[in-house]
Order: structure tokens, then C-alpha cells, then sequence
């Protein structure tokens, strides 16, 4: 389902091409966030025409509502969201979890969870039951419900149910999290090989925290399964210099055990992170960021541009000189947009979500042409260059 | 700058052509809102593609965001959102007096006013001086002012300053009330005729009341003088019937004393409301129905179908059957606008949007071909009779 056409001489980036039911996908490919089936603000057919061949829907979200009965009595996931390009589902071991451990957000600032959160009953080795956020109501998700609301949901790509380990426990908590996630691995193969949808790809997941052996021993595990590809999930580290490590001790394996078949890379997407993570190897990412920061007024430059700031009050250039996203295109300049966020209007915060998705997509892009050039590391250099210059 | 194609005979309901700076308008029309600046959650080129001509700003929200100058400096409001087709502006004289009177909703609700709101400081025969909403900075508007700003905005009609005049004051206080916009109807148009921007078009605004004297007197007024058009404005009842009554009382007059001038209906965009003012001789409608129906997950059909209600959880079909909106053509079920609604997910929002404004644009349409036809009633009895029989 992977085919590799370009492996870079100087690094492990490579280009490919990721063969699905629903679709080619080119790779390094940035997959944009549909979470709860729609990447928020655009319609689909949007998301199609920015470039993207990829979105990331999620397996937690989707079983709660609108449940995946609902969803495939419509025939699956892409035809709810009228979306006819590939989906890769996360298997909401990642969000179940995060009930638990809070998030390293709310750690920091001491939030305590509000009445509407659900919240973990218990955890065993069978999965995670749990009150719903939606009605309240008692839910359960382990290895076997994961894979078969990914079956109902229809996605090109599943991936296994893992516990994402977080930062601030012990190694030893790491180490039996990662066991378990392996004993999960295996779980979800065996069910997938005998009730997964024809055609429906499945990737493994490695963990192991920040400990160099664990995430060695991971990487190995995950590689020597029958998974069809390989994502990197669990915390990676509190600074960037720690993820891009953990990512390369973690590709260094993968590119000797399983060199043929793809790797996602799970909540990474800043632009450094993608040009650096590249380098390294991944041929997959998904990422809030870009939605997110258009939610907030922050557009992508590539550095990061606060219109809500007063200094754009008067400013007449669009977001980006040369831009050929539809608001850069369409000639709203800074100024509109700075007024409009400002007043609190919808409109601005998508003309953002598209310029950034768009300026991603772009990057990914070129990025996918240099590789094949041979010229990965001048221009991942010319971009962050950029950076600095076109801010102003 | 308005021509009358067709005259019914069994009505005021007449078709035309509204003859502007940036272009033309076929009426009858209905106007959406574009209050700070942008049509909510679209941009402007759609709303051309949805077959609005015509889109209705406001004076004082941009007055105080982003301000005349900045609107000037940029080439006037239609270069600044990249709308090319004609603008009309209120005069700002509905949201500055009701800072002062409050509206009927927070009487209901014993709401009080928030700190963040403006608040008036004094109101004399110059105007109304106010604390902006914005900054908290003291502010002025007035006649001139206003159509100071409304000059500088670049529309293409502007309406007279006025005294909205709400529904809960004694009769004495709305002849006199009525009598100060009458007033001020001279000076904006004084103001005008030595400083508009050439070929603006200037509407007066009828007051009165529900007090039957009160308007016939102020539609005559209004009818005497060098106004380009007519708007209805002021407290038109409590109830429809009411407001029907008070609409016919002042076209009749309209009808008799400026045959040829437009006539525009202030605020009011309900289906039923834009069907039986049609007939009652009103051209041009604006009102916030459509869009703020659209937020809250209620469609038009033309009766108002909650998507958010549970009964359209697993409901397959689209809004409307047969309709031609960016919604339905796309095949968007209405459980996945229910899903998406219950979600908070913005891409319910603008679908419906785009539905509720595209429905409106397409009755607007078929009454004009009515008109024309002779067959208004009619066409309009099977829309008012269609309300029960779609929405199920």
C-alpha cells in the first residue's frame, strides 16, 4: 500500500505514494484535522481543492456522536461528510486516556475539569470504560470496539488502540504502558485480519515515552508486527529538541525493520517540525495547528501573524505577497481581516483556516518536489529563512 | 435611479430596477446584512453567487470599527470587503437610540445592560453623544455626521439619520420624535446635496408609530421632499397583523404622493412578512432572519426546520429537496448538519447560511416573476401552502 519513489542521500526523507480504497496519497503529506467529521469551517470539497488527498477523523469523537451505527447507515465516513478522497482514523486511545491524565495544559494552569468532561471509571487490560461527554452516559472503548467503530466508520487507514503515555509519569508507568500498548497491537491485528472492511489499512503505533530503550524496543515491536504502517505517538518530550530526537531514534529503527512501509507522525505540525520531521523521515502528520491558530487570528507566513494585533489596524497588503490561497487571492487585506476578527466575525476566522491550510499544503508540496530534487536541505533552509523576512 | 418594469393590478406590488453607482438591483429584493462589514461566515463573492445585487451595512458599527477614515483610505467599504456590487447604509439612528431605549427583549428578560456596551451621554437637536462600545471613548452622531460617514463608507444609498422610535413611549412622545427625524430629514439632505459623493443615493425614513395620523403625516413629509427613495422604519407593532396594517397605511401614501420613488422596509425579512409586504408595494427588504436563523441551526423551507432537534438524527434526506443551495447540492444529509450542530462545528453554520440566504434569494426571484406574470397571489398562496408540506 506504500511505495517509495525518491529516498533523500543526505537524510532519511523520502517521497511516496500511500495506495488506499478511496485513493493515491502523495507523501510527506500534512492531513488536516476532521475530528468530528468535517475540518472546522470548510466543507470537504474545500479541503479537496486546497491540495489535500488525506483528512484525520477521530474514533473517540465519531462513537460518541453521532455513533458508528449512525455513520455506517449512511455508508460510511465519507459519504456522511461527502469527502471521496482516503480518511485516517485515530483510535481514540489517545483521547479516552486524556480523560484521565488531564492534559499537560491544564496541569500547568490547575484547570479542574468542568461537569460536561467525561471521565475514566476504571482501566484494565480489556480497555477503558468510561462517562460519555456527550449524554453522560457509560461507554467502554479497548482494542477490539476501536477496530471495529474504525470497520464502521469506513476509514482508509485505522490505527491500533494504544494508551498515549504521558509526560509526567514514572519510566516504569512508560515501560508497563508500552507493554500493554504492544499486547493491544497484536489484539487489534487479530481482530482486523478477521472482521476488518477489504482494503482498510492498519498502522501499529509506538510508545515508549522519552526512554531512549523503551522507544528502541517499540519501534522494533511495531516493526516486526503485521501492521501495513507505523505512527509515533506518546509524548514526545517538553521541548522540540527532545521530540525531534525521540522521532529520529524512533525512524532510525523503523528505516532499518520496516523501510518500506509509511510512518505518521501523530499531533505534530508546527512548520519547523515539518520540515525537520521530514528529514527524519515521516512521511505523514497531523496537526491542529493550522486551523487552530486561523480559529485565534494567527495566520502562517511561515511564521506565525497575529491579525488581531493593533499594528495591522491600517495594514493594506494581503496576508501574504503572492499567495495564492483563496483570501491572499481574492485581495482582503490585512486590515479587513484584522477588523473583522476584532468584531468577531466568522468570515475572517475562515479566510484564515484557508490560507493556512493552504500555506501547509503548499510547504508539503515543495518540499515533496526538493526531496525528489535532491535539493531537501537548501530548501527547507530558503523556508525557514522566510520566516523572519515575510512577517513584516 | 428606479424604474418600474411592472405594476399588479390587484396590489402595490410592482417590479423594478434599482439603477446605482456600482450597478443594478431587480426588485423586488431582499437585502442581507453585512453589518460590520461582511455578510456573517461568508464572503462577498458568494454572496453574489447566491444572486444578491444589493447588501446592507451599518453606519455607526463601522463607524466605530474600523472607522470612516480607514474606510476611506482604503477606497470605501466596497474595496475594503471586495464587494463590487451596490451597498446601502443605515444611518446608524436604530443602534445609537437604542443604547438609550434598550430593546424589548431586555425589558422581557429584566436583562441589564454589560459594562463592554455603550451607553448614551446626551441626546439634543445635533445628535446623540454616546460612550462607544469599542473603546469606551465619548462619541458623537448626528445628521451630518452621518452622513458624513455614510459618504465616506462609499455606498451607494444612504439613509437619513432618525429617532427609531420603540414601541413602549406615549403617543406625544413619538409626534415629537417624529417631528425631530422629520427635521433631521432636511438637514442630511442639505448636508448631501453640498457633500455627497456623486451619484449616492439618498433614502428618508418614515416614522410615526403605529399611530395611524403619526405616519400618514410622516409618509407625506418624506414623500415632499428631494429624497431618491422611502424607508419604513420605526416600531411597526407587536404583532404581524399590526405591522401589515402600518406598512399599507404608509405605501398608500407613498403610492398616491412618489409613485416612482423605491420603497424599503426596515428590519423585517420574514418569510410570510416579505410575501404580504411584496404585495403591499415594499421594493427592498433587509433583516437578520436568514443569517441568525442559520447560527442557531434552524433552516429555512420556507418553514423553520431545528436541526438541532433530535428528530433529524438519523434523517436522510437534505434540507430541501430539489433546492439548489451550496448545502443541498453538495448532498449534505440533514444528520450530518444535526451532527454537526450538536458538535459546535462552524461548517453547520455556513451551510446553513448559504441554504437559508439561497432560499430567500429564490423566492425573492419567483415573486418578481410573479409580478411580472400577473399570477402574484397566486405563487404566493403555494409557497405559503408548501410551508407544512416540506418540512417533514
Amino acid at each position: 500500500m506504500f511505495t517509495v519513489r525518491t529516498r533523500s542521500s543526505d537524510s532519511l526523507a523520502r517521497t511516496g505514494t500511500l495506495h488506499l480504497v478511496h485513493g493515491e496519497v502523495q507523501t510527506p503529506a500534512f492531513v488536516p484535522l476532521a475530528t468530528r467529521g468535517a475540518v472546522k469551517g470548510l466543507e470537504a470539497h474545500e479541503v479537496a481543492e486546497l491540495g489535500y488527498e488525506l483528512i484525520f477523523a477521530n474514533t473517540f469523537h465519531l462513537m460518541l456522536a453521532p455513533g458508528p451505527e449512525l455513520v455506517a447507515g449512511f455508508g460510511g465516513l465519507h459519504e456522511l461528510m461527502r469527502w471521496q478522497r482516503p480518511i485516517i482514523t485515530d483510535s481514540g486511545g489517545f483521547q479516552v486516556f486524556s480523560m484521565g491524565h488531564g492534559r499537560v495544559a491544564d496541569e500547568i494552569k490547575g484547570r479542574r475539569r468542568s461537569e460536561g468532561e467525561g471521565r475514566i471509571l476504571s482501566i484494565d487490560e480489556d480497555g477503558v470504560r468510561f462517562r460519555s461527554y456527550v449524554d453522560g452516559r457509560e461507554r467502554f472503548l479497548g482494542p477490539e470496539k476501536s477496530m471495529a467503530v474504525q470497520a464502521a466508520l469506513g476509514s482508509d487507514i485505522a490505527l491500533v488502540f494504544d494508551e498515549c503515555t504521558p509526560f509526567h509519569v514514572t519510566r516504569d508507568y512508560t515501560a508497563r504502558s508500552t507493554e500493554r500498548t504492544h499486547r493491544w497491537l497484536e489484539r487489534c491485528l487479530r481482530w482486523h485480519a478477521e472482521h476488518g472492511p477489504e482494503g482498510q489499512a492498519v498502522y501499529g503505533i509506538v510508545q515508549g515515552g522519552v526512554e531512549h530503550d523503551l522507544r528502541l524496543e517499540s519501534a522494533a515491536t511495531v516493526a516486526a508486527s503485521d501492521c501495513d504502517g507505523i505512527a509515533i505517538g506518546g509524548s514526545l518530550g517538553q521541548e522540540k529538541s527532545q521530540m525531534h530526537e525521540v522521532v529520529s531514534w524512533t525512524t532510525g529503527v523503523l528505516d532499518e525493520r520496516a523501510p518500506d512501509r509509511p510512518r505518521h507522525l501523530l499531533g505534530i505540525g508546527e512548520i519547523d517540525d515539518l520540515i525537520a520531521c521530514v528529514a527524519l523521515g515521516i512521511d505523514t502528520f497531523d496537526c491542529a495547528m493550522p486551523t487552530r491558530l486561523g480559529r485565534h487570528g494567527v495566520a502562517l507566513v511561515p511564521e506565525r501573524l497575529d491579525l488581531t494585533k493593533g499594528r495591522f489596524r491600517a495594514s493594506q497588503g494581503p496576508i501574504l505577497d503572492g499567495c495564492p490561497c483563496p483570501a491572499c487571492r481574492s485581495g482582503y487585506s490585512r486590515a479587513y481581516l484584522h477588523h473583522l476578527l476584532r468584531a468577531g466575525e466568522l468570515t475572517a476566522v475562515r479566510l484564515l483556516t484557508l490560507h493556512n491550510l493552504s500555506f501547509v499544503a503548499r510547504l508539503m508540496e515543495d518540499l515533496r518536489r526538493a526531496i525528489d530534487d535532491g535539493r531537501l536541505s537548501e530548501v527547507s533552509a530558503a523556508v525557514m529563512a522566510g520566516a523572519t523576512s515575510s512577517s513584516r
